[in-house]
């Protein structure tokens, strides 16, 4: 397929070596073209601004850091919108906000042209080994032509539906939960090692009961299913815990701020009269505080 | 050898169990003595208090739900320590406060009988299957003595040292972890579900991308190592990145409160002048919060 | 003077009501235009668009509920920058993002307008009674011109310099304020009631002790000048006190987030070797986090 | 009256001043006699325990540093219990837990003394010119026995009910709400600092607008009479103000915990459908999330 690719960063410059080595034509674009030099070698053909990268392609990716980054290389002046063919489709892999998702679905859609937001997860050297995982979301008609494309890249791909800004949800809510594992490690790799634990023995606990059990799978599940009950482990023990936690992060020192967040979220739920239900029913009070039907 | 087990619950009960099939003589207690008898047919002898399940027992099990019951059946009128023989060993493996576990520690020293903290990882399925993970501390003489029980109850054992609370420490930061992770999926599940997604749909991307990936091993490393730098993912777009999840989460009024805190703590450390570290260095923040000394 | 004044909801209808009572000739301005009705008997004009308020105008008013209505009225076609005089000033009351007010120094700095922001603090009745606090800031020249009119709305002006948009940020900072303020009454109140103690006896009890005592003043004197020893009530104590009031709240089964968040702000002083400052030293802990300097 | 006083710390030393000064005769008790010595000039005897200074009292306070202080002085080997008459009262004015207060008032009960609670509000300078004001609690004889004492003490005095607990728990929401406060003046200072506003600037402003004014009085009343509509300000509008807040503390790089919190209450008040509410009715969020019955 004649490509574009617009956005030679970290991530971008592996993706693009992707496509090129899958036997695409790929015209490259990047704000300090010398980047898209090692690429030449491979085939690729440097050009000067994102339109031109979009100038008679059939797909033209983007993969910008941020943002104001992506939306210049789109929509501004020598954006891909005005160099992208009719019914030629923008793939956008960038993690950027939902809002702007939707602003391309609709810049795009009036100029006639398709759009579909392909964020990955993984990092450069998951791109650089085509280990990536690609979310979409578009049009049946725009995915299906870019699935070679995005099968192209990483090891798996998950297509979520017609609204393209849908995947970016999802990348954004893989970060957050990224993120969230972060905080806990910190608090928990905190509260030991000043309780007197080396790390490297907290490590090694870790690495056999958490980092490959299933646990994490098997609360997914509870949550996406909304089954709280039975309670393998009741929300009242799961307040208990989480206070004892508290109790001696006290005595060590250690400040632990989510270890409180999620004990007043028991609290409450306790409070509420669910102290019965599974631990993992903290799903169904966020649920209800965002204002979302009850389970059924 | 001669043992006693005080505790038959959901856990107790298939604990006893192992030990009798491991070939062990084993007296037990339970509150409610009912629950003794399906292990009289393996071998087991019901018996009418603690004290009497510890007599002449060379090592006694106690496997309780709380902190007041752990207390009363160790140090309680017809409790396990005046049963217990000199030089004889109480393994606790109930999950319990920090402090309790001291004072146990203390009241079996002066009594001259081994303790040994030994809580366990694992739902009652896994300890009816051996997969248990069990985390122990103590003396040495006393651990290296419970080694062969400890081992017959599931299959792996982590040794932490002298200071049998340190395992307490260990196995509440365990359960810290898992109901940080139902917090964070929780509000993960309801960002996406009021977004239009499916719950099905983002199960599925998490078990292909999260639940059996090395991302929180790795993670959990350079916590570990305090190795947060050259930064993978930078603390700079780890901020940005919950910041657009919060932003999307605002429009579809799904309030985040772990988000908000996690948002705030890299919006700290940016401000303070870490946004160039990996995202990772949240532990760098709470560990000098903690009065921890800085990485090396 | 001869004036313009655009929005008429419950804040600026008084408003305009207390410029034309103090003798000035105001032409207003409304979406719907039977709002200025009551006005034209006290000598308003009803004009069909915000450019028709500003035409002529030596200064033009503007009251309105967000962002998005305040740029449509200021920068949209037909728009305040559009009708508005070389040299005059446009005074924006409303309570807009400190970005769009910085947005709005610009747009009228290159048309030549002068730009004031002028929110306010005071309800609806504040407004009618002449009892608002004006919190403005502009070039010296612009709110010198405009003074009379500002003292003309409320019992007291605070200028604060060349900057417009730092009137945005106190007036932000003062919602802010009082929205605390109401979490934290959310949480005694619920706190004691279901301690069982009446609502009224406690707001009797507030209301002798905290409403009308120096307290507040005090302490924001400390944070203001940084001054947190020697210590009246150390951090140390203040630290206790809240761990006392989580204690018997986790027992009454209220979760208090707030509690818990001030909770690991004292602990992560304590443990950072400030537990002998004053309690209001949040302010140094507060403040360090967000890069800015120790304290002298 | 003959009185015993037991602890003359920075609060205790005046508070004997004041009873001593009322014509009283009163044996005091310190960890460190000396601290008594000034006091023998006004008439007072010191004596060797606290046993002591209750033998022969009708009433003997106690005002301590903290809960482990405080039950030593009144239930260890020569402790109040121990001197104190059948029908005489031990007025408790340390600031305890809820839990010890309620372990005290039953010692008491059972030794046939009475018990009152009586924690006090103000700092030693209030103590020293009686500007301090009382909540007691305990049984209605206790207590108006002690009253002449008690209004001795200070400006004035909140009388609960026959629980003498609930004094405590009135002092420990008293100091969270100060605590809170001094967070949310942090914030608030740390965040127009850093968007160059000078505190002493901020300060006036604070002094003008907030210290003085009746807001925080009439949103209490609105709190404990659970009456939010009509709203004077929306909840919607709460939400935003706190969100504009948040946006621009982003950008100056400082982050705001409580900020945060609080958006995040707004936010799912709006989900929930109560976005037309005051926003005072985070009062009814919180007491929902405590269990407690809805408003009327």
């Amino acid at each position: 397929m004649k490509l574009g690719f617009v956005g030679l960063g970290n991530m971008g410059l592996p993706m693009a070596k992707s496509l090129l080595s899958a036997g695409h034509e790929v015209a490259v674009w990047n704000r300090t073209p010398a980047r898209g030099e090692p690429l030449v070698k491979q085939g690729a053909r440097v050009v000067a601004s994102p339109a031109e990268a979009a100038k008679g392609a059939e797909v033209v990716f983007s993969m910008l850091a941020d943002d104001s980054a992506a939306e210049a290389v789109a929509l501004g002046p020598q954006g891909i919108i005005t160099g992208l063919s009719k019914g030629a489709v923008h793939v956008s892999s960038s993690t950027i906000s939902v809002a702007l998702s939707q602003r391309l679905t609709d810049a795009h859609a009036s100029a006639d042209q398709g759009y579909v937001a392909a964020p990955v997860f993984g990092r450069p050297e998951a791109a650089e080994s085509k280990q990536l995982w690609v979310v979409a979301a578009g049009t049946k008609a725009d995915v299906e032509r870019c699935r070679p494309l995005l099968e192209a890249l990483g090891r798996g791909l998950t297509v979520l539906g017609e609204q393209a800004s849908m995947a970016n949800v999802v990348k954004l809510s893989g970060n957050f939960l990224i993120a969230s594992m972060l905080e806990s490690l910190a608090e928990a790799f905190a509260f030991t090692r000043k309780s007197g634990i080396e790390p490297k023995q907290f490590l090694e606990l870790f690495q056999a009961v958490f980092a490959r059990s299933p646990i994490f799978e098997r609360y997914a599940q509870a949550i996406a299913e909304e089954k709280y009950s039975p309670a393998g482990f009741a929300m009242r023990l799961g307040l208990k815990d989480v206070g004892l936690v508290l109790e001696a992060a006290r005595t060590a020192e250690v400040p632990m701020p989510l270890a409180s967040l999620v004990r007043d979220q028991y609290l409450g739920g306790v409070a509420q009269g669910h102290g019965d239900l599974d631990w993992s029913a903290l799903g169904a009070l966020v649920a209800e505080r965002a204002g979302l039907p009850k389970a059924r």
